[in-house]
């Protein structure tokens, strides 16, 4: 079985706890809907790689870490895709989840999903039950406040941001997590790993502000030049396109670098060139110049 | 100490886990504002009464079970209150959460809180690591779906609802949880106790019915009136008022016989009284009859 099989297997079953034909069926149709199709899954699919790499030895519990995770990030998305933040209609080429099942539902549907998060690491059936307690905070801190995905969402709503707190806390805290908890779910050292995650997250929130400023609509899933839009911090708009490139590629080297010597360094490595092959591609993006240089000259 | 105290007294240990000078303030400025002063506490009031009645040989763990829930209460305020939902400007007689930050950090402190919850109980330092999963597990399916509190918010954007399971749902579910999770944090067995917060529940959901539409403002410090306003089911619409009395009079009755035989008894049986009396006092109802009367006699 492939290991997004094996992601999406452990999400289906993960939902099946939300599931009763007695409980309100809006809210489950929309909770699925919300994790289904998912897109690359690039947060399990790190925290599965480091727990391989960690030797595996409990698979419900990286299992129950990986879907957990996913969940938290599938709820983040149906949260700032709300009127009230981005009030986006769009999300992976088809309606938001409040575009589909009005708002009050996209609420409490990302409200349901963090429990059901926690409600999955609750129901692992692992077998290393000291694991559990200090995995579960290693994701609850990457998600709460005061450095954690919601607390990265929340530092667009204070005047005086420091990009880098921002972008680590909105999209690095959730990578770093994915690494840390692989390795506590297999029994390994979170510290070790942490590193691999922080250098990752940082390099995909660059990789997501070049493509809102490059990408079409169509390449994105989701409307493109949000970041202007909604004015927020960007590292396009702070560095320059070409500086925000070659800042990238730095953090990509960075995370290889930081990869620690283990059985799975080679399939650790090959993932991270890969993923970040999929999120800048090199011929994409020399279409995307084109593109941008075309513009100017119309523009001109 | 007092239980109130040491259910304040935790909760601000709790809200430690999610400052930091380094974090985004309004956020941490309005999840502190969601979780104090609070209301009565009777959810935590009733989990470490249980705890207590139970031996309560790991305070730790109980702290952490009543914290969570109390929590989980304070989360779904927030996000009930919001423009979508019942659009509240008033929440214990001051501006609610989303009229003195904005919705978007409305949205995030819930969110933030959700998260908090498992948090808490993920460090509890508890020296029963065994119980941690199930407790985790029964404080989750209180709030999730398709049974817990989200759910029975849920059940206000589906066309066909049954009374009794969007109360159980809405109120009931976070009741029965504060009753099993507090035997769980001692190491008792669940389910003897799962019958007294539910019939506890039911009886909160039947006064809240009753005061919305009885009490005014003032005595609510929130909207009152709310339940016709939104349409919402209510028992006091389908029983009428003296229906909906006399139901919460034999609700509170079976609540007290299905405390079990425990050392705790007399004071479980003691604290039920008093939450009842509290909720629908026998004087203010005689007070409130004369309103209804007098209203019905003015607009005839």
């Amino acid at each position: 079985m492939s290991t997004l099989d094996r992601i999406n297997q452990s999400l289906e079953k993960a939902m099946i706890l939300a599931h009763s034909k007695q409980g309100p069926q809006l809210l489950q149709e929309a909770m699925h809907y919300s994790v289904f199709p998912g897109g690359a899954r690039i947060r399990p699919q790190l925290c599965l790689a480091v727990a391989a790499a960690c030797g595996d030895d409990d698979p419900a519990l990286s299992n129950a870490a990986a879907s957990a995770i996913e969940l938290l990030h599938c709820a983040s998305l149906v949260h700032d895709d709300l009127p009230c933040f981005d009030n986006a209609q769009l999300r992976r080429g088809r309606p938001s989840v409040h575009a589909a099942y009005g708002e009050r539902i996209a609420v409490l549907s990302g409200d349901a999903l963090i429990v059901l998060a926690f409600q999955v690491l609750a129901n692992s059936g692992t077998r290393s039950i000291f694991r559990l307690g200090p995995l579960m905070n290693t994701i609850a801190m990457s998600v709460g406040s005061p450095h954690g995905i919601v607390a990265g969402q929340a530092w667009e709503c204070e005047s005086k941001v420091v990009l880098r707190d921002y972008q680590r806390a909105k999209t690095g805290s959730l990578f770093e997590a994915a690494t840390a908890a692989g390795a506590q779910a297999a029994g390994a050292d979170a510290a070790t790993w942490r590193p691999l995650g922080e250098w990752l997250g940082e390099a995909y929130q660059v990789a997501d502000d070049i493509r809102d400023v490059v990408a079409d609509q169509t390449e994105l899933g989701k409307p493109a030049g949000q970041d202007v839009a909604h004015d927020r911090p960007s590292s396009a708009k702070d560095l320059g396109l070409s500086g925000a490139v070659q800042r990238f590629d730095e953090l990509v080297q960075k995370s290889i670098a930081s990869i620690p010597h283990c059985k799975g360094e080679k399939m650790l490595r090959a993932l991270v060139t890969q993923e970040s092959e999929r999120l800048v591609p090199s011929d994409w993006f020399k279409d995307a110049k084109r593109k941008i240089l075309f513009r100017q000259t119309s523009h001109s």
